[in-house]
């Protein structure tokens, strides 16, 4: 079975098609710049082989139409045609309360996911833009929606619920979804299987620090809590976002700097977190680069960013009695040796305590928690285009078991 | 030494006389409803006796005559005249970055309060109002300013700034105060005290809840980090005020149900937290005895406050590498059996136990953890009186010591 992943943002596309026996990826890539004049189109191929096509590319639907032609092209094309291509699995950002699990999509679907557009009005457009167009290219070929937020349904109220009067979530949905739900489930039940131990016994906290960041509390298999929240603007101090905030701060900064809703959503999302703390850069690599330089700020924004992390995996450890494996993943929580050191440091009360010689590796599966430690702590590189392809073949599956029963039945 | 302590809401007038020997309370009561048609006055003496007056008080200057008047008035009276009185102790809210201390009221210091109005409009101009009003009234009395942000000036830049713009701090002092400073002071002191051993080597979590509610991690006699941030509106879920909450809520609600910047302020302060998931009340008595009758919402509120609270126990004992102690204090903490029970609940990972026997108790100060356990709990009833009247003879002796070297000296 083949599955093509697709991942829509704003005015990118990424994309990789998954031949399911063994999990192959056949090819992958990224479209950027989509509608922003010059766009860039990437393909690796699984050999290695790269191409990068620049040119004008108007909008989602002519995106995908290049992918699909150049997956199917005579030089380096890896399937013959369209048909190949058994089920198409999209990510989709914000599911709302309506779905704790992957769907096919269908008419009401579409319609569930308009309606959730204004619960994530820079995302859902895009992802669903992707799905239309994926119908209208491959009218034949089911499509499987995989939401970021699924994962996360399984929070109680007590975790959910905001403070605030109760009708705003009635009216106008106002809750806890929590974000990266693909990618902590991926990382939690991955760290199970390493640790061979049952996945509905552990107490786990999963750290995905990328440009976004979001740590979710995995108890017995469910996620009790996480640290984005309504929006993926909530948790951690991110790249750009600023993530936990006092409130008050917010009308009060209106009416000092004169902002309108739009500014204080803008600014919010685009020029806080480790970039608005240090005023360089929301890239890690660079902070890391500038605070060996004596970069003050830069050192500043690294140590907020930390403190954070650690005060949610405390407070995680407060709600599910104990730890007893924590999970890094995505770009930071990948890469950035010194981060996950910082955020570790001083946790022997915990049950933590990291190995620096293990810990001194990027980019790969590994336990780095010292052979004393009580609680096992992993690097494991994200895969949510995996993920969303195993869905995929799993909705489709029943889906096909479901219609044979039915007529078996009949 | 007499001490006449002064605490101006914004329609009210809280006072003590405490003779320093002894630490005893002369006199004590409280002016509600200034400036709001019939106010009433209440004045207690030492021996239980008690005085109600309903009449017209127009404003906190008529409020702080009538009090000095009742204070040496011949029946009612504890003093012959105001001579008697020998220093002013005022509780101030927000000193800003300016006052890590108590300080000697003169022009300098009431023209940086009121700068400071703007960090806490509802507070600091009462706070001002009962200042000027009482150098009007005791021109030879000296005023002493103790202030609830002052005891976490120890925090550091890394606790204390928000993953916001730099120029929102440099500009406009943006950044986390914290609240609740003197009963923080008042109760860790105590609980070291208690313990028998050095204040500064203790690693405590002092839990203010009452119907405004902070939690502050005081590691070796420094605030290292505090719930309440910017304004008191930061933290765990209040009676009225939402505590924390995903920033991105702000711009989407006001949206939403199009309200303006006073109006979003207004709900997340005052019909917000557990009043806000209840509907019922701001009361964590009324709750209790909603949810035993089965009230779910009452009981989701509950349950909802407690479990913020054991998140930010659970996050600062990360940051403090462990907890020696935690203390319950304020009207919430003091009296709130269940609420104490449920947020200790599950802890023992942390090596906190806590004994239900011992915790079956309200308003006293006592040790309320397990024989076993690591962590001490105590309940320890907060008294910010007496620790403004404590600070404001120190600051007094200090000042005449001086005056005394100098002239010897000169």
């Amino acid at each position: 079975m083949k599955v093509l992943v697709l991942n829509c943002g704003s005015s990118s596309l990424k994309y990789q098609l998954i031949e399911m026996q063994g999990e192959t990826v056949l090819a992958k890539g990224l479209v950027e710049k989509i509608g922003e004049g010059i766009s860039i189109l990437k393909y690796e191929l699984q050999t290695g082989k790269e191409l990068a096509i620049e040119e004008k590319i108007a909008d989602h639907s002519q995106a995908i139409e290049m992918v699909l032609e150049i997956l199917q092209d005579k030089s380096h094309g890896v399937i013959k045609n369209m048909d190949e291509i058994n089920v198409v699995g999209h990510r989709v950002v914000h599911g709302g309360e309506k779905f704790s699990g992957s769907v096919l999509i269908n008419n009401e679907v579409c319609k569930a996911l308009e309606e959730n557009i204004k619960l994530a009005p820079l995302h859902n457009p895009a992802n669903l833009i992707g799905i239309k167009v994926s119908q209208r290219l491959m009218p034949d070929t089911p499509d499987v929606g995989v939401f970021d937020t699924a994962f996360h349904q399984s929070m109680s109220e007590e975790s959910f619920l905001y403070a605030v009067p109760y009708a705003w979530y009635q009216e106008n949905g106002v809750r806890r979804y929590g974000f990266h739900g693909t990618s902590h489930k991926y990382v939690s039940e991955k760290a199970a299987e390493l640790i061979n131990r049952d996945y509905n016994q552990l107490r786990i906290i999963s750290c995905h620090l990328g440009n976004g960041a979001s740590i979710a509390a995995i108890n017995q298999g469910q996620v009790i809590d996480t640290s984005m929240g309504f929006t993926p603007l909530e948790g951690v101090a991110m790249g750009t976002r600023s993530g936990d905030l006092d409130p008050g701060i917010i009308p009060y900064i209106m009416k000092e700097r004169n902002l309108t809703i739009e500014d204080i959503d803008s600014i919010l999302n685009k020029e806080s977190g480790v970039l608005g703390i240090s005023s360089i850069s929301n890239d890690f690599r660079d902070l890391s680069e500038a605070a060996k330089s004596g970069n003050k700020r830069a050192e500043l924004a690294l140590e907020i960013f930390c403190r954070r992390v650690k005060k949610y995996i405390g407070s995680y450890a407060a709600l599910m009695g104990g730890i007893d494996v924590i999970i890094f993943t995505a770009g930071i929580g990948e890469n950035a040796i010194n981060v996950r050191e910082k955020i570790l440091s001083n946790m022997d009360y915990f049950g933590i305590e990291l190995s620096s010689e293990k810990n001194n590796l990027r980019g790969q599966e590994a336990e780095i928690s010292a052979a004393n430690s009580r609680v096992k702590v992993y690097v494991i590189p994200t895969n949510e285009e995996l993920v969303i392809a195993r869905e995929a073949k799993k909705i489709i599956k029943n889906k096909i078991r479901k219609v044979i029963e039915d007529v078996l039945n009949s």
